[in-house]
């Protein structure tokens, strides 16, 4: 691999996480909104939640189904649970008319929230249900309509790489496809199998053919692209693979995104992607993470265990004061 | 800011905390009520509670909707958590009779629990539904007939920005607005914008045009008025603005307030105010739990990492024996 291919994570950390400042108040820090959550999934939108809030944002929403809202608000006080969405059996002896009408009723009720967000993450134990991702899909052209960045992971990737003109021209969308999701996303855009050898064109040009979203292709090292840069991160990580990590990247990835748009937008010669900043910034911090933990908990490191050491890792590169 | 203006808070945290003695019994230490938490909102009405055994009350309550009270129950099993609250689709169906006799059926449930409470809180993650804050004014108004003090929050803010009325010649309301809330009070109220030049007159005309209330206007420094004093409090605090803070604080004031009272009332000759002390101590003490949360947590400090330096905070500047 390429010495410039491979990110300064440490430094795109240390230049997109914002000075702490008394003078700062609540929301400022990063308001992020989880779309997932339904009667098969919590842990999911809970561990993309609760990762948004340890890396620092100050509010974190999470839209699910009315079954999983009192689990995920049991998991944790401090997120703000909205029980919303809908699935199928709800909706199995309403007229088209009616289900309509339910439809509109979920939509609304994330619109009324959209204009808040800095950003959303989509996908995080959705589950996939036919009604539910019909209203999800409102969900982002309602996002796309407000341009509040999106991050599409789990399930979230099912729903696009199906219907993949949601994503269309939205330069604000990532995707975090793992190896699986990956080679779904390949055939159906591209039309062939993945190709190790040029990996990196592989994406540069997938990322192009959906018209400049940025993907982050996890893997041994994960690789990034906006279908212009290509850029990789493999620095630290751990050889853990227990369920649940993807979730924290998602979240992670939310924040930082929306941090590296307000560095952005406060500096207009900063040239640098936003969503490719907040890609890098999310693996470095994600893989740091999971080293420290693996190192205390080895073989029983659990996903709990790599979020509980999200501060410690930030404060190691990055430190508040 | 003049140096009269500032408060000390740590006298004044020795000055209201009672001292332990083998010989009180349960409930002399203060028996507060939160009245918050509906579908949506869960981890509020739960801070503001724990908070308040966590400083030192005997028994905390939460009343709220049915929909909440399993999951602010699950949070912890110190709290007494009614589910009597009702939100609008409970009686969507409903004649207006039938509506009026569950509204009755709710106060009700709050009246044969009113006079054992030493303060409420009102308002944390109450909701903004127009059938719930028709009861919980109605609960305003046994409050003030029973003379129990009550900490106005949250959306309860919202409520009573509304009807000011509810607040008229009582004393012994607190209000806690943070910068949106003190907006549209003095919006409201005033009829002009907040003007922070002479923020310390325009609060104290604030708190005497609603009638000798007390308010504390959260910010960098926490400005507070009955309409006659002003005081400030800018000891310690921590750049980190995460959701809850300001429910904290409600729990908080409600059981110095009570303390305050209590005290007050055994010295007649002491002619502080007891809405006042409550909202000096309260302040302190919160800015003094989050900057040693900050500390230990810094950027990945939550609300919960607050509530727990609470104690610690509190047996630093006024040691239990």
């Amino acid at each position: 691999m390429s010495s410039t291919l491979e990110a300064d994570a440490e430094s795109v950390l240390r230049l997109v996480t914002p000075s702490l400042d008394l003078k700062r108040h609540k929301g400022q820090a990063g308001k992020i909104a989880v779309i997932g959550g339904c009667r098969e999934y919590t842990g999911a939108p809970y561990f993309a939640a609760i990762s948004a809030l340890k890396i620092g944002a100050d509010l974190s929403h999470v839209f699910c189904t009315k079954d999983a809202a009192p689990v995920i608000k049991s998991y944790s006080p401090e997120l703000i649970v909205h029980p919303v969405l809908e699935e199928s059996y709800t909706i199995s002896h309403f007229s088209e008319e009616e289900s309509r009408k339910v439809q509109e009723r979920v939509v609304a009720e994330v619109d009324k929230w959209m204009e808040r967000f800095d950003c959303l993450v989509i996908g995080p134990g959705l589950g996939r249900d036919p009604f539910l991702l019909e209203c999800v899909s409102k969900i982002m052209l309602l996002a796309k309509k407000f341009n509040v960045p999106f991050v599409v992971d789990g399930d979230g990737l099912f729903l696009v790489t199906n219907s993949i003109g949601l994503l269309s021209s939205y330069p604000l969308a990532v995707l975090t496809p793992n190896v699986n999701e990956y080679k779904r996303l390949v055939l159906k855009v591209l039309n062939c199998e993945v190709d190790e050898q040029n990996a990196e064109d592989q994406l540069r040009s997938l990322a192009n053919q959906i018209g400049g979203v940025t993907i982050l292709r996890k893997g041994r090292s994960d690789l990034i692209s906006n279908g212009e840069i290509v850029k990789s991160v493999s620095i630290y990580g751990s050889p853990r693979r227990c369920g649940g990590q993807g979730d924290i990247l998602s979240g992670s990835v939310a924040v930082f995104l929306s941090w590296a748009q307000q560095l952005i937008s406060g500096h207009e010669s900063l040239l640098e992607n936003p969503a490719i900043l907040g890609c890098i910034a999310a693996s470095g911090l994600l893989r740091k993470a999971a080293s420290l933990a693996f190192a205390k908990h080895k073989r029983s490191t659990l996903t709990s265990d790599i979020i509980e050491c999200l501060g410690a890792s930030l404060e190691d590169i990055c430190p508040a004061s």
